[in-house]
């Protein structure tokens, strides 16, 4: 049997043919067009996993199911989603029925973020565990939660929304409306507003140059100057690391998970940014010294995680 | 068959015969002494429980296990407490095996605040639901989770440490060793401290008063100002509202659990804590006015929490 995962992202939507082991078989994708209705949405995918099937000479009989990750929060009974931000076509999308239409089998919705986490227990650097955390640092701040090898979705798959707890409370504010969310301080954009700031009062430092030769501030500029000795970007990823780190804690007293995942581009910056994360973490967790050290690792499956997510959440 | 069902407290050791259904047929209860050596207390938790047992006229064959909720962290599988803050007798208790030198059945060893909040599932403020989170606001900030009707335990069984997530980052100092955790906010303790805060810069409010008639500053102490039209009593009390709202979004955000029940002394402020503690949740919780609102209830069963959930942990 194969199983159909689809990652439906803001850019493009990633279908892919996995077997019950959770290795992809094969993948299309299709750009996902955010601003068109809903219906054409779908029709591109359903379209995308046809193809797929027949490019690989699967039968429909040979599917178990169809599982899709999606941004926002979803009523896995009813397979509708309830509300994404990020799309234009907003509420109350019948995903599961659109998705019938073109493969007559059970569909399951799930979160995208809640997909990835489980794709990495299944395939990627969490194999094997039961429980695991999973935090995606990107344009926002993602999470997943793998509990008894099963994804934790809470109601209305709304659980796992790590980038909206508080880290410094009546802080920054947040898109989510509240005021000093994690998202606020340790997501991408966050970062690339540290860094404006610390540019900002210090014309002396390497971050000038940095950035007229990229065209841009972006999350690397801090890191990259740190790296030629800069005090300023130092003290920008130094600080940028920290809240990573006190949000992880969080995650730590929470869950004391087997493992703990992050991802998302920052993660290249690889022992840059996990060494001082780890020693603080050993330093500061509950019963640090008591406890063996929390196992942290780094996702990776990059997209893939939801699409093998996605395609073994009811497997 | 019977199941027994421990609560191992500070002051008290309780042990209750508890039916598969979650109802307690009789309990006991025995001074803790916890400055003790671990072989005095468990030989009176041992005899405690025979003599609840012959005082029913039960039989050790229709026992089925036991199960013991304790503060700090327990190796479930190899029924050690790994440690505990609270007792002297510290660390690496072999709790299993002292007790089975009294009833020589299952034991298993479980977070007694986790005990409780899967008693609170079972037979109290969550019945009928599979997953739910519960907060109590005591001395500390203690926390349980149960995720699919069974308790979530974590590595350890250090989940849960709901005290330890942080609310201001670098704020007052815990206990713990980090700095700004929910505990220094909205403990008992720290309503304590922020009520002699308030008493220290506001010489005309009535709380001086309270307090004098009261002999000492409570957790009551403000609650009781703001009740009779206390300025600066409403604003601690505010505040204190303020702080456990925040946590409660954390949670919320984190597990969207079909119920969040708290409990702890404070509970008793009823609607006067509850009100404006539901309104702060409906306004800012993610996905405000998208999701329908968190369902908040209050503890119900008080000490018997434990003592049901400690019984059933593994049932």
């Amino acid at each position: 049997m194969y199983y159909i995962g689809v990652d439906l992202g803001g850019t493009n939507i990633a279908v892919g043919l996995v077997t019950r082991e959770g290795s992809i078989v094969n993948k299309r994708s299709v750009p996902t067009g955010a601003d068109r209705p809903f219906e054409e949405i779908f029709a591109d995918m359903g379209k995308c996993t046809l193809a797929l099937l027949d490019e690989n000479g699967i039968l429909a009989d040979e599917v178990d199911c169809v599982g899709i990750g999606t941004p926002g929060t979803v009523d896995p009974d009813q397979g509708v989603l309830l509300y994404a931000n990020n799309f234009k076509y907003g509420r109350n999308v019948p995903m599961r029925g659109l998705m019938q239409q073109y493969i007559n089998k059970p569909v399951y919705l799930g979160n995208d973020a809640n997909a990835a986490a489980l794709g990495e227990v299944i395939a990627g650097a969490a194999k094997g565990v039961k429980n695991a955390v999973m935090v995606t640092l990107g344009t926002g701040v993602g999470g997943g939660i793998v509990i008894d090898g099963r994804v934790y979705e809470g109601q209305y798959s709304a659980a796992g929304e790590f980038g909206h707890i508080v880290l410094i409370c009546g802080g920054e504010p947040c898109s989510c409306g509240r005021k000093g969310c994690w998202e606020a301080y340790a997501s991408a954009t966050a970062l690339v507003r540290q860094t404006k700031e610390a540019m900002e009062s210090h014309p002396e430092s390497l971050m000038h140059r940095i950035v007229k030769e990229a065209g841009k501030v972006s999350g690397r500029t801090a890191f990259d100057a740190a790296r030629q000795g800069d005090a300023a970007g130092q003290q920008v990823v130094d600080r940028y690391i920290f809240y990573i780190a006190e949000g992880l804690l969080d995650l730590i007293n929470i869950f004391r998970p087997e493992v703990l995942i992050i991802g998302g581009g920052i993660c290249n910056e690889g022992e840059r940014l996990l060494n001082p994360l780890r020693a603080y973490l050993r330093a500061n967790s509950y019963g640090e010294g008591l406890l063996p050290e929390q196992r942290l690792e780094v996702a990776k499956l990059g997209n893939d995680a939801g699409i093998i997510g996605a395609a073994l959440m009811h497997a």
